[in-house]
């Protein structure tokens, strides 16, 4: 077959017109939309965007004892609009990942090292739960109440993907008790003690 | 238990890098794009953002005797993004919102005072209709021609929900007679008699 | 203009072969899919399937002094699929609806009579919080955690818009409280007190 | 390079156990869902599943002089949940494919033949419309009114491609005139002359 | 019937009001983002934005014989946002459509002149195949390889719809052979001879 | 504050009728739909069906030498409706995992042991190609050619994360060379060498 170099490219100028939009890196300064970010530059683009190191996470030395890394389309932008992202999560022996919501995904945990036991309330109030080893994976449902306790002798390791380039993470203590939402409000919408909200308050930073 | 107030530091600067896009409040002075428009800067935003109030309407005194109040994405741009809107319909005694279409959300109506008869026309021309009062609510499946009466005594009352935060609204009488549409087109197309055509033409400012 | 009616017929036996799926109302008799209920067939679909009465609610003698009457898929079948639904709440002078989440659904509420102080926590934990009277609306983003109190001296009477139809809904308490979740876990991932735990099982039925 | 056979069976064993859902002929015996019909059994899909023939129409002895075929799931399976149909259109001289809506897709409109003049209303009442000739494409957003008339001299014919498996397809006339809507209601909701709905009436067929 | 000008202008009024977003022609100065372009100004929108003409296509003196006339949103912005767009396809006499896939739509082809044996391949590597011929359309589902042989003796013309404004579009040889993609790569993940991968890198201009 | 137990009940009851698909675990014996797999029973749901054991994969003895370990809707009904699922890659030393595309799905890898180079190739034919090594987590959107190298001296070993519950899986060898798609059918569209075509329909038992 002989295949004169004129019409090679002929052939490569068409194929090249078709090839807008396989990813939407993000350009975080620039607006962001329902569907996500505007995108950078296609040809600003590298194969830099699509990595990211879920490396050594900082400390552990928080009250529950544990790190999150975030990867979603904030910290990585070459997942946004993808529907898809991740986090590592490490939890120090004797510690926990704290009650917590999705509001805007579902998620997978890997368990990378250790062992954790893990679990989810759903809408009827039935809990699931399960104690992972590593290779274990566990499904949590969008936006119910979920939480991981290192039930091991060593901290474990695991990475979360979500449906989402933007999850969401709204841990349950954070909400009620480190911000200005007035005690009287927490009192009466989760009948929780009025000492109680306060020592807690206390420990979150809240006001009011 | 004893909770350093360092750690807690650490804490709550975790919690909060996860913190985007729970919403998306549109900035209409940004480009819109086909999932809504661009967000306001959330620093900015504030619970102002997600009020609106569907409050005393304009008054009733046109053709059909009813008055809208709108609270999509333009007019409430709280709702920017969120796949849900809401308007408020009034309708004077003998009065009635016309025959027409939403092209891009269903639609619950509830009806707050009075009582009217209201329906749709599905795609095989059947016809879905219900006399409704206070309390109650009724479904418009979208893109199907649909209507309401007032056929009580009294000045009737509905908010409606609609699947979209940009429903959209293409008012049967308008889309034909307010336009520059050629009547020769219209009559051609709807079997109307031109004498009618005109007529109507006049009502609703058409020309052509 | 004539027409004659042989060619009528042909008219008609074309426009209706395109009829299928305006709709799908659930039959909750068949499978339920991801995507919601099998269809009940169009042939026994009936206008009474798109009406729901938001009627008087059951009675409010519950500790925290609400009613909740659902109007989603599985109470109101005509929303199956539609991505929309609607629920009445009734707040008694003092009580409140308590904190809660729904996973699958943004919400847009309105007053429809009384007063109400109600309020969402984003996910960096600010709170949106306002007073509410007739005729004002709401937004409440998917997912966040969020309240509702009676702020005014008689019963207040909300409707609330779900963009799905069947959003889901979490009460905090009743995850936490009403279910054979162990304290031990509860204590560690929330940081309240065992006896806290404790007094609130027991109002709400926990085991564990 | 050396491949023993043995290795090869390994090889195909894992490819063939990912192969499930590339698509979902819609086996019209089993319930319909909100995503579409359930799935023929893959195993006795052929690629005669995926082929139609717009072959030659019905006849156009109607009103309007056109004849529609359609390719929609219920017509052609192989589309069930692939978000795409199609419909080919003929329209004889002096003929028009009568003002309608698609409650559920987007268009575009091909032209195989002849000369067409179309057109669409947008919500705030503004008329797009060009005359079109073969090769040519036009879009035709959703749920919006629209039309065709043969503007040449020969039949002519168009392929529309519609952005979902079943876009629906709402006549104006039909639905207003050829089913048991009462005329009040249908003169007091688009101000149509009782004489006109009558006659209109008696042309499409309706009653009351 | 009397209708007082006045009385008009205020329903006007009303109706223009819920004009926003049937459409989002894009414009292409603006920011790209994951749901599409950013909208021109519907102010300056015409009936010109809605057309497009597949007219005569470049020369199909390639390599395989073929040429494509692409209208996706680049090409052609008033699909922007709509899920849906078309190419043209022409195939010389013993050309081919070389095997491809697109990353984002499926897709349904209308043969509009000539022969072409086309197919598509399964995740479970059974082929579906068939031999098309004038009115004739088939399914390719989304993201698999599918490929056009013209076997007739005239040139064949086909018009895909795709149920994306941007489909995307991935010659396998293109991707193989014209780039910086190390032939030791190409063999081992594909085991084709280093020869053979030299020879097709010369052909379609790639190095490494 | 006196909670008297039968308000309690009132309560409860009320909450739990709420409590509908927070999730939709596969049945794989019932109907399959464009949305995935009709409902398990939820009140025969446990948390078993949410776990997933990444375990041992089958042998690498294989052409390519690797393995690979679906979790995907039919080897994991837990994740079936959720837009997620996840599998393990296993790639002896000297091994890759060939040539293939998702036709579904984005996805995330994540590198649990050893050093591999991966890449992907986008519609422009530009090669995205980054070598990782444990903790990094690399992008590949949908529907593009990817591929995965051991570059290290032991065992690599990756868990992939997916957008979809069933995200397809379609290796290019297997798809031109196992089945029976005509050897010049795959040369004309491929220009691949007849003898080469003859050799790769050898090794992976391709027919015709």
């Amino acid at each position: 077959m002989s295949i004169p170099s004129l019409l090679m490219f002929s052939l490569l100028f068409v194929t090249s017109s078709a090839s807008d939009h396989d990813f939407c890196v993000a350009d975080l300064s620039q607006p962001d939309t329902p569907s996500g970010f505007a995108c950078k530059d296609v040809k600003k683009v590298t194969a830099q965007d699509f990595l990211f190191r879920l490396g050594t996470p900082e400390n552990m030395n928080n009250t529950f004892k544990y790190a999150i890394t975030l990867a979603s389309a904030v910290e990585f932008p070459g997942t946004n609009g993808l529907r898809l992202s991740m986090a590592r999560l490490d939890i120090a022996p004797s510690g926990v990942f704290p009650m917590h919501t999705h509001r805007g995904a579902n998620e997978i945990l890997f368990v990378e090292s250790g062992t954790m036991t893990v679990g989810f309330i759903s809408s009827d109030n039935t809990v699931y739960s399960k104690t992972l080893n590593k290779w274990d994976i566990f499904v949590f449902p969008q936006g119910l109440l979920h939480f991981l306790v290192n039930s091991g002798k060593v901290t474990a390791i695991a990475v979360a993907s979500f449906s989402s380039s933007r999850p969401g993470l709204q841990f349950l203590d954070s909400a009620l008790f480190s911000n200005s939402l007035p005690s009287e409000v927490v009192e009466a919408t989760t009948l929780l003690d009025p000492k109680e909200v306060e020592k807690l308050k206390g420990v979150f930073g809240g006001s009011g």
